[in-house]
């Protein structure tokens, strides 16, 4: 390792730490924080944020990237760690102070206003800070990237590599055959939903909730189980990668599965490792966020939600649930846990519908970026296209355009990720199941650690040293293709609802 | 306000809010963090702290405490906020940076020594440490005031304004009646230890706790109660004030008692207020170590092991314990808790073998200092001095002169803030009952309010305002005199035990 390369590390541990300092505060304020502590809560966010920002921007750190940049003996893993570093520091110096404290300002008053709006069903009072985020996240995506359209700016943003054209281009075909397969299940009798009002304590689905994480092998002395409003995963430390859920008393799948999709991120975070000597640094971060649902999605749906996972594993759900689960057996559950059906919320969407709640939003962004959308019109758009995707119309903006918090905090680009999630795990599903043949009968033998070892040596352990599109292909052999997602839809929907 | 007292303002306030945020990261760690987060949690507590002393040392601070004290039409709340800025400023910026390094180093290493010497009750290997600590002290006040006794310059950092002379008067006195009642209580039938052995689960105690918090008007939107190894009060934020407990499961009022202790401090931190334009400063902070511990052993011994207080609530305690409380009447749960009986643990012992624990460190610390005890006679003149005071010996060093964590960090001058806070208690609980004659009445139907509001404004408002001294002339209208608690004494344990 160079020297240069020593020192860039020592700084970014450092921020590291101020990063995970924040989380830890983050956590608290979302678990365990008494009301009244809320004010000061954030002056010591703004602190640490603002420290953050000191190091990120350091000038030391640019000097450095510059002397590295111009060697030509760096190591593979030193290559990776600069190209991650130099993302980084490009990022939080090209955007001057006075563009970031007024977005910042500007996005806050957003959130607020969208936060009353939604309450009041009012989408033209939310109307001219939508306009605002826009305009904003135009001129961000121009410091950034003066030469590229606003749009593949952002989208980078969140998935390093990805266009508008690549990502419309993967999305033409997810959506084709999520309308087939949609209009498949809606040909067939719909699936009794047998989990809705049966009544479990919040204590039993903490109960359920650990088993699964023990069932993952999720390392319970490098994290832990709380409650928030909303289930997140975050990172407080190499050693310290925290999950939540909440429980609804009367559908206990809510916390089971979102205990297991937190499960996934978590055991991501847990198995990242290029290389001892970048423990703590940006190399050692997940490589994008579509990567890291991958893995949440692959362990809620490809295995938490199969029939072979529950063949050992319903039993003792069957145990733990004691009279509330009277009348669900192994079949029935695993039917209801995996039943279609259109709806307004995505994310209480299953899993084949969810992508077309995706791509409605994708298409709207684009459009609003392209210009050939305006945003008073968004809410007619907004009605045109979930018609056309999911043959269903919200009864109001509610439900509508005004659903996600995205939006209102200049979020855009983030969705693609989502569904992309979708896509990197069928394909990497596919290829652990060339790998290890016989995984379903293991899965079902309770054996999910094979799933583990899989993951953590092709995908966790090498955090940001290749590009999502290089892992991808690293891993599988071919680029990102829906192809594998579709395949697995098929198979496995065309057994559930018999078609 | 000068213009330099609001810039001193700011400066502290982001001073407050790096140690708050420590706060966080340490109440965390005492509580949720999972084992193997220790190792990072350290290097996050470091950054914070360095960051901390960086803002405790700048130079702005020290040039404007001089622009400040040059004036002579300073406000009274300005000259008290000089005052304590000052005191802190100089005690931080006094050490050399290299002494600090080394006094951490040796202090961790003496730390570490010390928990292995007491699992091996080996004092030996302790001795060089203990020697290294008490060198070091000896060192350290010479830095802070290089005129004064060494003692005299520690007993100020926990008390300030006390001297080995004016403690070693008060505790005179104090001992020869505390021997005295000790006798009186010894020469009559003891009490039945009626509560030990009942079984009382975790979750049961943790509900008295909660009643405990409520029925002493604990801000449940202002803090919360966790469990960790050690009972705790911290302070996360003006807004933040947390306690712990811990539940034995055969000893039920452990929790209970050390939940009405931890919220008598955190009802003081919760209470500070002296001045809306220093929120958030030193002004704002507790007065010292003792009259914290005055709050606490007020509220825990004084309010919460009397008669009167348990007469309307010993019913709902009585409820909550279920069958395990068969058998116990309010009579003699009250006497139960009361019961007076020397023991090797400072922790454990009543309110009259307290104070004699206390002395016991005191004038061994003294006499170390004064170079009249050489560390290594300490386990003999240990043995001594319980025999003396207590009429008890210790089987081994374990549980005598190896007892308490305090020496192995270096903190000399700290014990007596806990005898101490005893006397405060007892003179602010006779000048209470003046100003509100009827109070044991009002607590007997329930209405601590009272006692909670009376304290608010005559000593949790002021926060630093006055040294200690002249706020215990400002409440009760004499210096502190130990006649009170001895008083207090008398009159309980004389009805107690019938003497």
């Amino acid at each position: 390792m160079h020297k240069e390369t020593a020192r860039l590390v020592e700084l970014d541990r450092e921020h590291s730490l101020v990063v995970h300092i924040g989380a830890i505060l983050g956590w608290d304020q979302e678990t365990y924080m008494p009301s009244k502590a809320i004010e000061e809560r954030a002056s010591q966010l703004a602190l640490l944020e603002g420290l953050a920002h000191q190091k990120a921007v350091n000038p030391e750190v640019g000097e450095l990237l510059s002397a590295l940049e111009a060697k030509s003996d760096l190591s593979d893993d030193e290559k990776a760690y600069v190209r991650v570093v130099r993302r980084d520091y490009d990022r939080e110096t090209k955007l001057p102070e006075s563009f970031v404290t007024e977005y910042a300002k500007d996005a806050s008053i957003s959130q607020a206003t969208w936060v009353e709006a939604k309450r009041n069903n009012d989408f033209r009072a939310f109307e001219p800070h939508l306009a605002r985020m826009v305009e904003l996240n135009k001129e961000r995506a121009t410091y950034l990237n003066p030469g590229a359209r606003p749009y593949d700016v952002l989208l980078d943003l969140y998935e390093p590599g990805s266009t508008q054209e690549s990502i419309a281009a993967v999305f033409s075909t997810m959506k084709s055959y999520l309308v087939d397969i949609l209009g498949k299940i809606r040909s067939r009798p719909q699936i009794d939903d047998k989990c809705t009002g049966l009544q479990v304590s919040a204590r039993t689905q903490e109960r359920i909730s650990h088993y699964c994480m023990k069932a993952l092998h999720y390392e319970r002395d490098r994290g832990r189980l709380d409650v928030s409003a909303h289930p997140f995963t975050t990172t407080l430390g190499t050693d310290d990668v925290r999950i939540t859920t909440r429980y609804i008393e009367d559908y206990f799948p809510s916390s089971l599965f979102s205990t297991i999709h937190e499960s996934g991120h978590a055991l991501y975070e847990m198995g990242i490792d290029p290389n001892p000597e970048f423990r703590g640094t940006k190399l050692a971060d997940a490589v994008s966020m579509a990567v890291h649902e991958s893995q949440s999605r692959l362990w809620e749906n490809i295995i938490g939600r199969s029939h072979a996972f529950w063949e050992r594993n319903f039993p003792v759900l069957s145990a733990l649930l004691g009279e509330a689960g009277d009348g669900l057996d192994l079949d029935s559950f695993v039917k209801s846990v995996n039943r279609v059906s259109p709806s307004l919320i995505r994310t209480e969407a299953d899993e084949v519908t969810y992508g077309l709640h995706v791509i409605a939003r994708f298409e709207l962004e684009s459009a609003l970026f392209d210009g050939n959308l305006s945003v008073g019109d968004m809410p007619a758009a907004w009605q045109a296209k979930y018609r056309d995707l999911l043959g269903i119309e919200a009864p109001d903006d509610r439900q509508g355009c005004l659903q996600d918090v995205h939006w209102s905090m200049g979020a855009f680009g983030y969705f693609p990720s989502y569904a992309l999630g979708n896509l990197y795990g069928a394909q990497f599903w596919a290829t652990l199941k060339k790998d290890v043949p016989d995984i379903e009968t293991r899965i079902a033998e309770g054996e999910t650690l094979s799933v583990l070892r899989w993951l953590r040596a092709n995908v966790h352990v090498h955090g940001s040293r290749y590009t999502p599109g290089e892992l991808v292909e690293k891993v599988t052999g071919q680029p990102l293709d829906p192809v594998w997602f579709e395949r697995y839809l098929r198979e496995k929907y065309s057994k559930i609802y018999g078609f």
